[in-house]
């Protein structure tokens, strides 16, 4: 997920010179200061990209706007069939902003000859995206995307199409620029009934991975795909080729390890730390972070002679709130790497 | 749940006449009124009580009130210890107009002497009531509320007891008053990690279970549990002595079955079509109904001898938008009764 974000005064300092959050995200030089703020403020095992998934569907033209005290929405949403005739792939020129932040990231990772940590580039899943490309801004419900959805799917499958190549392309990018683990974001799976997950989301997000070149620059790309709610459909999630699966806080981690082992998958794990659960006071955090690391340990090893909590990428189970105290991410990150390494050695 | 709603003219005419939806749901000849409309307009199974599960902290002291144009609020919202020591449990005399309208409602049920169809009764879990008491409002991700549970569990703990036993003993009056079964809506339980949602949401629903007569006017009255986003733990919902349980649509009708199958639990299930379907032409209503029937008959039975179809009560899977084309609503009723029947004579 995110690491920098409005809950970082330094953050928003730069944010405050960039003078928008557009600004910001297509400017390489600020979005690197900020993808990097929390490295420096955090033990963290990785860096994650600063950007929006918003930016792909405004390379389609769709026209991203952020007015003042609202959220993010597109001046073009797709209504009609005829919006969705003149939908275009994803302009990779008009997204050379974050290739060359990626690129620039990558360099700026390197201290004394050594990268500090990895980069993870992502994107927004194609229903996600198409979620608000046809509902135009966030909702509660998507109403007008999952309306197509039922009423003209040939409509949706267009849409559907046409984000899975711009997806696909945009995270080949992002790979080729220097991103060395690539994440799907599917915020909105979740939204959906029981086989149209299947047949929607998870089949467009399969059609993105197998679209993605196996190597690149000599090396695999570990992918990560995260649906939220996504629980209930981990077995399905499992075989679309995938190295890593996201998990929000609902679900039990030693059930998902079961559930992959039982379908014979070696599959890391990511997440499951509820964002809200930063807010609580110092010694719960570390009651909820240890109970994390406890949940795993008695799970079945990823494969055989690995530790419980090998293939386990701890991390928060959805974005940081933006009223989240800065504070609060330095007692999990240190209570993570103190009581992953006891449990280790126990 | 909820039959009646903005998307029907009919529950709008009466609406304008009590001038406010508190002067409608407060007033039992107008909760009548609207709670039987969906009846005469399609052919349903069941009547469900038109209420509103915020009256419950209202007579409790919150006060309750509906801005024009926005949700529902509470003026005085529990954020500090002192509120929380000033709570006290629902004053039932304050809820009068529920019972009463739940008598009149059975009475109005009544043509030549025989009862239409029975009467369901329903409130808020004491976590879902818990969100609004201490966020005052809708929220997104009710932040204060899941602060507190993380921060203060004391505090909350004191607001469940409370609410357990408000939402008990509304419960039984509800029953005594005529409702033939009673619901428990967890709307906000699927907010909450694995482990707290066991700890909080359902253990207060089981120990509100726990409290119920076991027969009310020598009848037992049967208990329908509904979680949004609980079909990861249906296991554990098993487990609190419910009769019934409510799914979104996000489960797997015949996966449900089968957990309760092997969990060795006679529990009927309810729900789960989306809500968002009936925004679907008619022919796609009429395959999304039969894609949930044809999932249940594909499941083992609730025990030996039934049709798999039996102990599933057709239903949405959470409440129906304001902007639902009544006309649909006949469509998937009238799909459900052709299609089941069909399916039973195969």
């Amino acid at each position: 997920m995110r690491q920098a974000g409005r809950y970082l005064p330094e953050y928003n300092a730069t944010r405050a010179k960039a003078g928008s959050f557009l600004g910001l995200a297509k400017n390489p030089n600020y979005a690197t200061e900020v993808t990097l703020q929390p490295l420096d403020r955090y033990p963290l095992d990785a860096a994650i990209l600063f950007s929006d998934i918003l930016t792909v569907p405004d390379a389609m033209g769709l026209g991203l706007q952020f007015a003042t005290g609202e959220g993010p929405s597109f001046q073009r949403p797709l209504r009609t069939e005829d919006d969705v005739k003149k939908l275009k792939i994803a302009d990779l020129n008009q997204l050379k902003y974050v290739f060359d932040a990626v690129s620039q990231i990558r360099q700026s990772l390197v201290q004394d000859g050594k990268q500090r940590v990895p980069l993870i580039g992502f994107s927004g899943s194609p229903w996600t995206l198409a979620c608000y490309m046809i509902d135009g801004s966030g909702s509660d419900d998507f109403r007008h995307a999952k309306t197509m959805m039922f009423n003209r799917p040939d409509l949706l499958r267009q849409i559907l199409d046409i984000n899975i190549d711009s997806v696909a392309a945009y995270l080949t990018e992002q790979a080729k620029a220097g991103a060395q683990a690539l994440m799907i974001f599917d915020t909105w799976g979740g939204l959906l009934p029981d086989r149209w997950y299947q047949s929607i989301s998870l089949d467009s997000m399969k059609k993105v991975i197998e679209r993605l070149p196996a190597e690149i620059n000599g090396e695999t790309i570990p992918i990560i795909i995260f649906t939220k709610g996504g629980g209930l459909w981990l077995k399905e999630m499992a075989q679309i080729g995938a190295h890593v699966i996201g998990l929000d806080w609902t679900m039990s981690l030693s059930k998902a390890r079961q559930t992959l082992v039982d379908a014979n998958k070696v599959i890391a794990l990511q997440g499951n730390f509820d964002p809200l659960a930063l807010f609580a006071k110092p010694e719960q955090i570390q009651v909820e972070a240890k109970a994390i690391l406890q949940e795993l340990s008695k799970a079945p090893p990823i494969k055989k002679g690995l530790h419980p909590l090998d293939g386990h990428i701890f991390n928060l189970g959805h974005g940081i709130s933006q009223f989240t105290p800065p504070e609060n991410v330095t007692v999990l990150a240190n209570s993570v790497l103190e009581y992953s390494q006891l449990l280790r050695r126990a």
